[in-house]
């Protein structure tokens, strides 16, 4: 482990853990710094979870493998959206969730093709994969689009409506997931082919070590996130950030920083496959997986149950989002203009959040 | 015509059509008795409809059969329609035509490719047909939007602007269809081949036996209809269903029951052409030719003129239908995974409106 | 010259340049005799306009040629917005701006699939020009889109957002239209090859020439865009049309005259790809470059800043317009009913202005 970190610069981001933690217990009023901190810890933690979960995935064989990985890929994301949940902040939760999706289908993978546009003049994917997410995407994008669409008028017949719409809605998402799992791992597999044996340059951990750090580090994640929720709405008043935009952007962005790394990598290396995999996969997990589930298990420990009404203008750019996905990995082939038109679809969402006044 | 009803289980149901006729006129007040009785009567009379309908288009040679085809094709949903219109019941004619789409669109094509993939690993078929149909339905969805679109305000001039928009977008509409049946039968028929010599697996009857069958069976049609029509509302109140979800989901499948019989044992023939024609075909004759000639009708057999302003979230599961089937068969080829995310979008429909309070 | 006017019959026109602008010293009141005159001469002058950039541009070398070609391609819709936004007319400004681009997009691109198709039973184009297009088209809709959902409620601070928004979105979209030349005339230009060479068939004017008819026709079009500005709202009226009406059809149809007997004779003469390249290059010129340097503009010559917040109809129409775009030239084939169904599309935005309520 201590090679992996030599080897992996992300991972002197470390010595930030045991800062915050510190800091937290000294200073718990000064919120920026805490902000700082948090963020600067998780992002190794990330890096680190999502190593252990490949390792662990890799000695359990493919479909187990693949299941595990599926359904523990975005760990840190759940960690996060768990504990503001706990702390009762669903504004929070509704807004990372959306924005999560939105950065990975954007971001995520319009820097890719961006940043492999310009080391190759044009590069080739397997649309398959590509195709399977964008349909899981499309579906928790109607899933989500649904309750904003018909549920308007405030009253107590509307909201036991809206939460019982929910629920449904929620297990319906579990299961379209299932079934994409199934899919993907067991009946069509072979149209998937090129997307598995994707992280064999990294030697993988013995599972031993892989699971200890599994749950070790998770439970690092939900200490450092318990700071970062808390101070993260004080911290963006500081920076003169909207709530909006810290909910949307930056968490988002925090959240995925290790799969970033991972994408971006591949898309340098020309294996495509591979980045589209890891953007598209990570946003349909979070909306069909993280999602439902948070729904759920806000019964059990959130302070009431929250629902899968989104912000009008949210549903309007995971829609957007999830359309471009559609539409820029329809072809299977992409250049750097590619990439730049799907970032700046996420710039023009950016600026919206940072410059809209906190009251809209 | 006896061998017919022997072979064909579905027309043993024929016995409840005296039954209903009778129960009515003994029992007018027994709403959920006569709505059971005349559902189960409806499903046989469309299968003798939809057969008596080919017979004769068998025999009128290849354009004038596929034009009777594509105008009597859907005449169980406009007979059941007019009678609602004849009584005034607007909101249900609505709520059947946007549902009569959406359900042929999602369920019909989504369980086709489900039953199909779960027979066959992957299944093609004719683009050509598929989309040409969705160039139809989108143009249809467009049709329907720009109504609730633009109009909002409750006023005398917007009422009067809505019905003026409503015959312009009706006639426009017509055309459309009949320009569809014109490029598809006549101009550049050698793209839809394969869709046709469909029905060649069941033998046609005589001419005179399909004429006396589409003229009875339509009178008895429009008879049980207007008892369907009465106890629907009542019916669905004691089965604890909301209105929405009765006009939107059980009408549409009631009237369009013998269709998808065809649809689906094609499906399973791997005879996908036939399948994705029938549900994409029925689908664009309801939103270019019903819903236009039941706008036209209002104005002489209605109460007041019918306009084409739909419910908000009407719409939106029209527009998202129609996005859906034009993102699955853009391809031209299926699997059982296609199906399941098509059937799980309609699901999300039908869940949302089972749940809706009625005064939503 | 004089040759030019007499091969081109659009040409003789150029008489009616003379008798607006004496009818405007004459008869200052006259408002429909001089807006008919006004549409008249601007007609011939848009395509010396046009004639005369493309010749400056063979002169100058392919990319700088490009370049000017998709600077000053559209400078007779420019020059009538900014006669329109020094008068202070934005309503005006922005429903031309819509206008032009679902005009250019539905109108100009299905008529000429219409026409072609009329004539070749199978038309085929290069789809690398219409997706790079299709693209921006899209990025433009989405920065269009998002202030119109974000931004409702009237208040000084909503207004104050909108402004920072609109200047912010506008230099993305500029940034978006220069990345699109880059793409296109530098760094990618193979895939688009089929589209250069577009003009050879008539012979560029001497250099000399070029340069003094673009500065004179500029002056005049100025001119004659003063008196249209100032005449149309009233002559609307006697005509009976409504102003978005107006703005919307008769403004865009006027502007992109010239523009249009270019892409539907290219169309007639199975050239496609060209029709494709005008009629989408033209929107998207429109929308990534006009209409933000019109914002842009509106703080040094308006009487106030323009946002870019739109009629949410007309935001409607653009993203339907630009879906239908990007649905109808993703095959790279076409045939008549590919135009048809385009067209429809369009006469029921058409239809539907024209019998808007004012109020509306």
């Amino acid at each position: 482990m201590l090679a992996e970190i030599r080897s992996n610069p992300l991972l002197w981001l470390l010595a930030f853990v045991p800062a915050v933690l510190a800091a937290a217990k000294l200073k718990p009023e000064a919120h920026t710094l805490l902000f700082v901190l948090a963020v600067l810890a998780i992002v190794p933690l990330a890096a680190l979870l999502s190593h252990a979960t490949e390792s662990v995935a890799a000695k359990t064989g493919d479909a187990a493998g693949g299941l595990l990985n599926a359904t523990l890929g975005n760990l840190t994301e759940l960690v996060i959206a768990l504990t503001a949940l706990r702390a009762g902040e669903y504004t929070l939760v509704k807004a990372s969730i959306a924005g999560a999706i939105v950065t990975n289908t954007l971001f995520m993978l319009g820097a890719s093709f961006l940043l492999g546009g310009l080391k190759h003049h044009v590069q080739e994917f397997n649309r398959a994969g590509a195709r399977l997410q964008a349909g899981l995407l499309f579906l928790a994008t109607v899933a989500l689009l649904i309750p904003s669409a018909v549920g308007t008028a405030e009253s107590a017949a509307q909201s036991a409506f809206l939460h019982k719409l929910s629920v449904g809605l929620a297990m319906l998402l579990i299961g379209g997931y299932a079934l994409g799992l199934l899919f993907s791992l067991k009946t069509h597999r072979e149209l998937f082919a090129s997307a598995e044996h994707a992280e064999e340059g990294e030697a993988p951990w013995p599972l031993g070590l892989a699971l200890a750090t599994l749950a070790g580090v998770t439970v690092l994640v939900a200490l450092v996130s318990e700071i970062f929720v808390e101070s993260v709405q004080k911290a963006a008043e500081a920076f003169g950030m909207t709530p909006a935009f810290v909910g949307f952007i930056v968490v988002a962005l925090v959240g995925a920083a290790a799969e970033m790394a991972a994408a971006f990598s591949a898309a340098r290396k020309d294996r495509l496959d591979l980045s589209v995999g890891i953007a598209l996969g990570s946003a349909s997990q979070i909306a069909l997986f993280v999602a439902p589930v948070l729904v759920l298990l806000s019964y059990l420990i959130g302070p009431a149950p929250m629902d899968l009404q989104l912000w009008p203008g949210a549903v309007a750019m995971m829609f957007i989002a999830t359309l471009t996905a559609a539409l820029v990995t329809n072809g299977g082939r992409s250049a750097w203009f590619v990439g730049a038109l799907t970032l700046m679809v996420y710039l023009i969402f950016a600026l919206t959040l940072y410059l809209l006044p906190p009251q809209g």
